[in-house]
């Protein structure tokens, strides 16, 4: 944090976060106070207890109720989109309309039409920034094994095991979630997907396959999902990848990756150590894990919106590092591929 | 190493080694010096060398260079086979009939008709004890995971993630016995698929997939094998197992495993330590790791020994823990799927 | 970060930060921007790079070259001093008498003089917060492990361990500040005396012993100082501590502590990980570390300025967890019988 | 384990084991089974139920009431010692004297003068092995960082901490010991004080200084003992070490030493885990941890064993590694010097 470097000298890029649920609060404070070179504009959010929060604890952007009333607000330059993933491909398209760039959490539609149809709308307007938020390439443990394995510590990556393993939540509010959440591949997996991606060189895949079971949750089994699947991805350029993903471990958010080159390997997030801290009792010595990917991720939520603020700022061709549109579009076609593979029983060839 | 038990009072059980390579020579001086209740009775090598160290190393037991001689030593109650792969089905075959317990390396057999015939042979003599030396399940760290899921520890395991990383071997000595190995998953994968099988209750395998990739070793190509391999594994049971198989580690012999239960999970082997030793340097704080199963699994071999002479003196019933030949047969099976669809890019059923 | 509790709201504490080095900078950049009811009303240096980096840097301060001037402006509420340490005591006096209150960095003195005429007029003004800068009660860990010392984790804590080891500075930046450093165990181990202290209930000294050596920094020994000291301190509650301070580490910043009790013990920091990431290749597995201290305690930094600001808002009497003008003179009187124990061989009764 | 050496060559060293204790069935069993170029001829014991127990558990050795008969065989070439620590040094000068050669347990003797009436016997009988058994010399790991220290890979090392931290005893067996024990530094730090001295290079003591506290086991008080002690020994070297011992640990046995040096720094046994498990569950990640010195040194006892018959053959002037009298005699020096130094509350100087 020393001086700001030049590009994020200048008028401040001004945004407007729309919905304010858990992670839309973690985006606007992230935004009002730890994003230099940008202004937290106005908030957009149909729930009064929503805006009253963000009265309180926000330094009194404009409110809106409405996503159209935004858009004309001739004095926001981005929008943030922390909405249900239903209305993410549309208020895309509606913002890049109305000439704002656009951040847009994960996942960019589940349909890969619609993921389509917004990247279409994208490539006619090349000036505005579109990111998707895989917040992962932004955790500095993520980053720095990326920095390694592009200064070739490694020698050529081939492999990438990933997860995303959520601690069992007794209350299943994920089971009430599966007929919209696109199952355990499209809604967790799509992380490691992209992490795989990112890591090996954005390859395409060429075939999939994956298997599940519900060792926990029968509501699951009306839905055609699992609590627990895995899955194996081969790309296009001779990489590997192997996935898992979980809504059933005891001891936290379990997420993490691990590459593997020709010289070497790597391993972030291996022990999901909540702090510093070893207990030495009668049970052995032991760490405390991270409870959710919010804690987790907490440092990596604040890195991406100073990406995206440096992206907008270098303009169309920067270097920034989120995850595209095309990124987006293609881990959602590998993630629909894994559930029809699921589904199926079968390997599925893209 | 308390008194020795009831069950190993008595005559001790004279045992025949066949095979004196390095890990022949490993079983022959645990069972001459180690094993409780057990004679090192009888060698057999066609290797002059082989012979000339048992003269030096073992406390003088007879010598063979010709199986069937050893098989008609009316002093041997048991052969230990140490030998090529393809020669152990019809060595088994041979010593029961000689009316001799057997203890014999993995694979049983790289051929499931091979497999058949020797259970077939086995079970016209129930009283005899055959065993195949998946020697994980003696390994204390495996067996005290073992125990503990048997425990409750982890609630109802459901999940399996095992691998088996050999150091990259630069002269490439498992290329030129590609032609003979089985390929990686019939070669090293089998002691996963037994591990898996083992922690989740004996399972029969429904449906596999897998994947690879070659990183180093371009000779593999020509023999359809890969140095880098990757399955899934779906049992009858709804248990699921993944496993990586990869002879190019750069950081020595990783091998491990993990069990994911309803209540919590264990590793096995995370971090492939050769010691209690951390080393604090300009490179950071690193501990250096297994260089071969040898070295890792040196225990290992020892318990496999002493309970097998703990079996055969119990008797038949008795609960000896090692692996027996149905549960090798039914490594070969899954283990040639896993090989088949590596091939075709296509899921197997079972 | 939810709605900001109520003592934090109503008009921000208006703060002063004065000296502008490389810690002042974080400091106000902190208090500038992420630290709630606060507001960096001014700054203060006698140098022109350092003015002209906070006009670039922070949020239009009001600039001072002189600190009796900044004292002058009413429109500051507490001064926060980062410092030369020979100026600490009389700039902490001078503030406490022109009704501010004061932040300071450690140490408060490296006199006891000093240090108690700075408490005699602390306790002539008090509802002025005076807390001096130990910022490792702030670490989230340390802050962790507090909390379960106070929950009965481990059940009586009776002893700590404490390190404050810096990589060695080929440079040696800390031979030529020995003359005014006070010494390792003034300078580094200050942190740890104070660590053991507030773990173990604020405890009085009663004897201390220290020894020391040269590693590698000669010129320590012209000023009686060593570049490797070890001390332990028994305490009057029978509590004991063993301190270990070096300047000399080959793999980076190594801070940390241990408490030992009569129901368990925990580690705080034992592996100085960067972060998360585990590297396998020929040299084994390893982590890297954190290089220095300001970047093992970025977050504790952070921490304490809230707290402070929090503690200002609840008044006097309020708990506010920072170290007391009292618990810095008891860590100089403790730190200066080391100093005392090192030059003589003798055990030091206080 | 591959063919023996020529030193191993040749007749056996014939042994006798005195005491046949928990410590003394481990070394019998081993010099019976596991140790090459050795026979266990003989065993002495006053106890019916010892010399029961050696009759079903070893191979036949001769059996004695009386030490004296024993020294009177004289088909036994080495005694080996396992004895209460008080009747050590008189049975070593016995043993001198009857020509044999001698491995005791440690510690030599409490008593100074007695070491060096040892020492005066041995040097009239320089032909034979008289060894002290401190067996962490021969636990793998800290032979590892031995040789690595030897091949420079740490720089010159300067210092050692190290510890010995037994798991708290609830029956407290060691309180009803202290009357005997010479107090928690000349039984439990005696090992470190070893470690130390050979790590270092074998200096001598110059000055120590030592504490501790009660923490749970009041009975010791009245000998003027502590179940929690610290200390620090400065070298005539320059060299420095941190001891620490207790008998209080909650999760087990926790003994390790750490080795600094100008260019790095090693750890051996830093987290005593049992074996290679590690469990997540609610409570976190963790591992078990060593019982007992008995499981942690469990190999070194038996290196140890091997070393010395290694040592034996080799004759005088070999390189052999266990610690000598003169070690022992200095780790009983330091030792007592450290108790001094806890009953006056002064540094002692040597």
């Amino acid at each position: 944090m020393m001086a700001a470097p030049d590009s994020l000298q200048g008028a401040p890029l001004r945004i407007g976060v729309v919905g304010l649920g858990r992670l839309g609060k973690r985006h606007a404070q992230n935004l009002a106070y730890r994003v230099r070179g940008a202004t937290l504009a106005a908030v957009c959010s149909p729930l009064d207890e929503e805006l009253a929060w963000a009265r309180g604890a926000l330094p009194a952007p404009r409110e809106y109720r409405d996503y159209a009333a935004l858009l004309d607000d001739r004095d926001v330059d981005a929008v943030w989109l922390v909405t249900p993933s239903a209305l993410h491909a549309q208020q895309i398209v509606d913002a890049l309309r109305a000439g704002k760039h656009v951040f847009c959490e994960k996942p960019l539609s589940l349909d890969l039409a619609e993921c389509e149809r917004v990247l279409g709308e994208a490539q006619r307007q090349p000036h505005l920034q579109a990111t998707i938020g895989f917040m992962r390439r932004f955790d500095p443990s993520y980053r720095d094994a990326y920095d390694k394995i592009h200064a070739g510590l490694i020698g050529r990556p081939f492999m990438v095991r990933s997860q995303t393993c959520d601690q069992n939540d007794p209350d299943g509010f994920f089971v009430r979630f599966a007929p919209s959440s696109g199952g355990i591949f499209l809604d967790c997996t799509v992380h490691d997907i992209d992490v795989a991606r990112w890591l090996l060189g954005k390859p395409k895949a060429k075939r999939v396959y994956a298997a599940g079971t519900v060792a926990l949750h029968d509501g699951l089994r009306e839905f055609g999902d699992v609590d627990n699947g895995v899955a194996i991805c081969e790309f296009e350029n001779g990489g590997l990848a192997m996935f898992y993903a979980s809504r059933t471990m005891a001891h936290g958010n379990d997420t993490g990756s691990e590459v593997i080159g020709t010289a070497g390997a790597m391993a972030i997030g291996r022990n999901p150590r909540v702090n510093r801290v070893e207990i030495a009792d009668r049970h052995g010595i032991r760490n405390e894990c991270t409870p959710t990917f919010f804690d987790r991720f907490e440092d990596a939520f604040l890195h991406e919106a100073q990406a995206f603020v440096a992206a907008v700022k270098q303009g169309p061709g920067g270097e920034q590092g989120g995850a595209t549109l095309a990124d987006a579009l293609e881990a959602t076609r590998i993630g629909s591929a894994l559930r029809r593979s699921l589904e199926t029983g079968q390997a599925v060839t893209l």
